[in-house]
């Protein structure tokens, strides 16, 4: 089984990827013209305490210390560390959520507890259910906004959550890998009030917003230095990549990626909403990432099915296997560009 | 304590690193095309089974299957992996060798063996002792050409070790990050002998011989499936990144870059072996490999002195912390370009 639904090289010729939700502006110029000038960065190793990548990290996030930040090669590396190192006995998440965290409790003889903690709507997510479940044995981790759902935890529900997971002597690990896709960014990350809570993780993935998760390129902040301590002694020595490293280098500062990045997100999302909503026998929930969960209302479809169909009109979207929780009458689309966009309506 | 010796990056300005053992001849022109061509590979994630790369990989070490390689973010993570995963309770290894198999060990709470192995003159490997230590509970791991010696174990011999340990029911890792380096490649590799002894598992290093560790790109090769699987599982998804796949994709298939480096491998180890042979009070060490251990034989210095100094003439070398068995006595040398090893014999 495939635990991440769609693998686009299975298929040949052009694809439209409904299914893997990156930024369709694509490769950042920037990131390009210093790939291109440090070709030669190769024949080195990169610094096996990436001390200026983690500067550069700190100030994108606007962090002081940047001995607070542990790269790694991707976010999905430092999840499964920070899950495996957190001292607990059982991980609560989400259900549904992102396939690995429970895979990465398995790997590490963890209990995975799936929290019912969503409305109907999928619009809200029960700080005080999950805090209930949570005891000094317990790690939870919270996806924000959620994969494959778009949920958003605001910041006010999560210090809630976090300091009554505080007091408890829980642990919290956030995924923000969708964070900067949400509205106005940064306002909902937690990565502000980290100080305040050392029983809280954050996990961002570099290469997600700035369209190069081929690049492999995630980061974990945290005020408990033990516990990233731990993290770090888990890694091999030169786990991120010098491609990576460049990245680090020039999307962080790539202002005008991120602001048409912003700009095509606020845009793109309300118009594949809207046109999503107008849809009969599809219900769309509304989310804070980019892409929107669908459910088909007609019972003689299912997922699989409509990925069939749409495959002859080369498009790929992402059905429910991997998330707990998830039926048949479930998929994922991502947000693209409005062409792809349209393209999708169309045979929808 | 950096376990690797020197850090190019706490220098500043133009240095000559003696202490680290890439090629010379830099980044292949190959890669440089194929990574201009292919900047937007980084918009996807890479395939998560690696299909292409494995039967690039396979195609390049002769090996009819690809289902038999397990591609890594370095050799280092393999390693880490095949060690834990062998299934044993102790490693045993050189003396001195690379730091990384010990500090595996204790990472997977295993002990750690060094075997007292090679004649004086640091020519040979006692193959009948190692063989003599181990037992059922054992996994031997043997860097060929090894590091820091330069040591090749043949592979007549390597095949008599592979067989007493495998009827001892013990497994046994090659280390072959620097086989390429070797005279009459693949001569001595191991991989052609791999059907024969499902005990056996080699690691190799793509991007030593190809000038880019920079990239991160590794790979194990066994017979036993089940080994390979679970090393398979113990890596997170996506482990590789693109940059690593398009270097995969090209460099293998760069005749003429592979016989340059061949040409300048021969030519500049015999070159600065004699050179350094002329120089009083320093004894080298014969190697394989494209470094020389040398021995300071004047006792008032040491070879942490001796990088002091031959860092006033922005010389960088490898001083023997992190490989056990060596005192401040030894000092490693890589083997660079004729410019570069004239001017480390001027100084010397």
């Amino acid at each position: 089984m495939n635990f991440h639904g769609a693998n686009i090289y299975e298929y040949t010729g052009r694809i439209i990827d409904f299914s893997s939700n990156i930024n369709p502006l694509g490769v950042p110029e920037s990131f390009k013209k210093m790939l291109l000038n440090s070709l030669d960065e190769f024949t080195r190793y990169p610094d096996i305490n990436y001390r200026a990548l983690k500067e550069d990290i700190a100030d994108y996030i606007g962090l002081k210390d940047s001995s607070h930040v542990v790269p790694g090669n991707g976010a999905v590396e430092l999840l499964y560390k920070a899950i495996g190192k957190s001292g607990k006995k059982k991980v609560i998440g989400l259900a549904p959520t992102f396939s690995e965290y429970s895979r990465a409790a398995s790997f590490y003889h963890m209990d995975f507890i799936s929290a019912a903690a969503f409305d109907e709507e999928l619009q809200q997510v029960d700080i005080d259910y999950i805090a209930g479940s949570a005891d000094r044995d317990s790690v939870v981790v919270i996806c924000n906004p959620n994969n494959p759902t778009g949920t958003l935890v605001t910041k006010s529900q999560m210090v809630r959550l976090a300091g009554r997971l505080q007091e408890k002597g829980s642990r919290l690990i956030i995924d923000e890998a969708f964070m900067e896709f949400t509205p106005d960014y940064p306002a909902n990350s937690m990565i502000s009030e980290l100080q305040n809570y050392s029983n809280v993780l954050v996990v961002k993935a570099a290469t997600k917003f700035f369209g190069m998760p081929g690049i492999r390129l995630g980061y974990a902040v945290c005020q408990d230095s033990i516990w990233l301590n731990d993290i770090k002694e888990g890694l091999e020595p030169w786990n991120v990549n010098t491609a990576a490293v460049i990245a680090g280098r020039s999307v962080f500062k790539d202002k005008e990626y991120i602001r048409r990045s912003q700009e095509w997100i606020e845009e793109e999302r309300k118009y594949l909403y809207d046109s999503l909503s107008r849809i009969e026998k599809i219900k769309v929930y509304k989310s804070s990432a980019n892409f929107h969960l669908v459910k088909l209302l007609d019972e003689r479809t299912d997922a699989w099915k409509l990925k069939e169909k749409l495959l002859q009109h080369r498009i790929l979207i992402r059905t429910p296997e991997g998330f707990e929780g998830l039926n048949g009458q479930y998929a994922r689309l991502a947000v693209k560009d409005r062409e792809s966009n349209e393209m999708l309506i169309k045979y929808l």
